[in-house]
């Protein structure tokens, strides 16, 4: 069994220990020697580059991705090869660009904020009428942890992306919280729900997961459950899924954007799930039977790590974070500490949220280092 | 933080994954292109070829260990140049030799079975009359899952071994089950002690173990404690301990073999207890705090897969034990199967002992394969 992913980020790198417990040769097409999935890289090849590709598909039984920036004439040369590509393009395109889900969504009948494709600044001026004076508007394609995206109140707001391409505009969404609810399917239809849990953004980016979801109303959960799946069974993705959600004021869920990959509100199942989701993620995209999601204990809490110490030096401050927080399970990247960066998680499981989340956030501050 | 492992069997193999939480640059000197460990690997050499270790060893922070097979002169030799040897030649030789053990844990006062070393078959006569006319005779070195093992109850019984060496007579110990303590040390000086687990042995050979002991008696439980405690301090031992015991029919614990690495006995650690033996055989060669050793539920069960499938095809397999036991944990060492050759385990964790050996039990039947 052997799986190749295309894209060296630390997606790719935390399925490598996925793949060493389930006998699968795992195969990563990176960036370069600074990748973080380095040490499974047998290539090294832009996404965009068919030949770099095709030459690494051929040379394993399945296709999957740590990011959905793999272009869609590639995708599709690589099936029409033959090649196992999992998720395939037309799952993946909804994911890679906000419009086409945003449509499909509505297709479906699925609740989501309220939204409108704007070519122009008219179209943004009117759209912004009808939304109560500000908008949200992002970039269809490209963008990632608050990238290509910007709250506007201006029609003029957005000329500067508009001159380049239609946008997506939505309502700027009153939410309580933001959930997330990730699933899994493989080709056979299997699918397996995780608990739905929490995720806490700052600056457009996951700061922290609590899982699950605290104080969760049961038609909440219910709800998400039954989006998640469906999403995974009418698009016909395989592999996991993250279903970004808004839970209103009211108890009622929005979709907010997909992710077709193992994602960010996903890591607290390497230490909190019997089965991980980048475990998980290579039993679907192999069409192995999926593993148990339940939960391993009554609470999880991931913190992520944004950037580091100013001299780069993170292993130095490893050892404070270790001493002061022997349970927490740490998970470094291996990636070079810049602000703002996402080079590591800290993660704790026990019984008590409260005390998981102090020790998870004090490993990660200590991992911060003094702020200059 | 580099490491590099000498050997690549499972053991480097499952340290793999650990490295890559940690964020530590993982290399392998392993045996070739089959080694289990081969996705780390980045040189080949026997562990007996002094030019070979040094140029893997120069490359590296901290050299240890998939197995106790590197001699001492080679150890010593790196040493000497100023590299971090963990466990160091001091510490390992106990491992190494089952003589020098023997008259050690003499010195140091811990129960041990009656042994001698016999240097011919009026030696060995001499022990077998003692003993009440049966013995185990083990060659010092060089042993391993029941080879350099056999019983005897006849002076000329060894003879064929006897002729190239001096061997290790024991005592048949009339024990009521064997037990292991893993502990791990750290060259600071802190020791970390896991949960006492009983082992079950087949063919000289783990099969199973349980986690922790089950109807362990609490003065059991202290003296496992104490010994290992002792063992790798006094020995000055760095990195994981295994201490392989007898419990006998009144209660006491006889030590009866070490490892100084990552051991089978420690395998229910990864998915069992807050911090496995290879994170913290890792955090401990490289003289970071040492990581909870704490269980993660009650229970854990863990079987070892010994053999597959008579035609190899251990992928074919799979799925199988997968659908029948979503919730196991399997290991599989990318090793081709042969009879009776370790090549995986699975691992099941929760709050009933019986239904997780049964768990565990029913995947790794499945993982076999019919009897031809």
């Amino acid at each position: 069994m052997r799986v190749g992913v295309i894209g060296g980020g630390q997606l790719a790198r935390m399925m490598v220990p996925a793949a060493i417990a389930l006998g699968v040769e795992i195969r990563v097409l990176g960036e370069g020697p600074e990748s973080s999935a380095r040490l499974a890289m047998t290539a090294t090849g832009e996404p965009g580059d068919l030949d770099a590709v095709r030459a690494f598909a051929r040379a394993v039984d399945v296709v999957t991705f740590d990011h959905e920036h793999v272009p869609q004439p590639v995708l599709r040369a690589l099936v029409e090869e033959g090649v196992a590509v999992r998720p395939g393009p037309d799952a993946l395109r909804h994911a890679q660009d906000k419009l086409v889900l945003r449509r499909r969504l509505d297709d479906m009948g699925l609740p989501q904020p309220a939204w409108a494709e704007v070519a122009d600044a008219d179209g943004l001026g009117a759209f912004l009428e009808r939304a109560g004076g500000r908008a949200v508007v992002k970039t269809p394609t490209g963008g990632y942890d608050g990238h290509g995206v910007r709250v506007v109140d201006d029609p003029h707001g957005a000329d500067d992306w508009l001159a380049e391409r239609p946008l997506l505009a939505e309502e700027l969404v009153p939410f309580r919280r933001e959930l997330a609810q990730l699933v899994a399917r493989r080709p056979a239809g299997d699918v397996a729900v995780w608990p739905l849990v929490e995720t806490v953004q700052g600056g457009g980016v996951c700061r922290e997961v609590f899982a699950p979801a605290p104080h969760l109303a049961a038609p909440t959960a219910r709800q998400a459950r039954e989006i998640a799946h469906r999403i995974a069974t009418e698009l016909g993705v395989t592999g996991v899924l993250a279903v970004e959600l808004f839970e209103t004021e009211d108890g009622r869920v929005l979709v907010n954007e997909l992710a077709m990959r193992p994602h960010n509100s996903g890591h607290w199942t390497i230490d909190g799930a019997v089965t991980s989701q980048f475990e998980q993620h290579l039993r679907a995209v192999l069409d192995l039977p999926l593993g148990d999601v339940a939960a391993r204990a009554p609470w999880t809490a991931m913190v992520n790590l944004l950037g580091g110490p100013a001299d780069g030096d993170l292993d130095a401050l490893v050892p404070a974070a270790m001493a002061d927080q022997p349970a927490v399970k740490l998970h470094l990247y291996g990636k070079a500490p810049r602000p703002g960066r996402k080079i590591g998680h800290a993660t704790a499981v026990g019984d008590d949220l409260d005390d998981l989340v102090f020790a998870a956030r004090s490993a990660v501050t200590l991992l911060h280092g003094d702020p200059a």
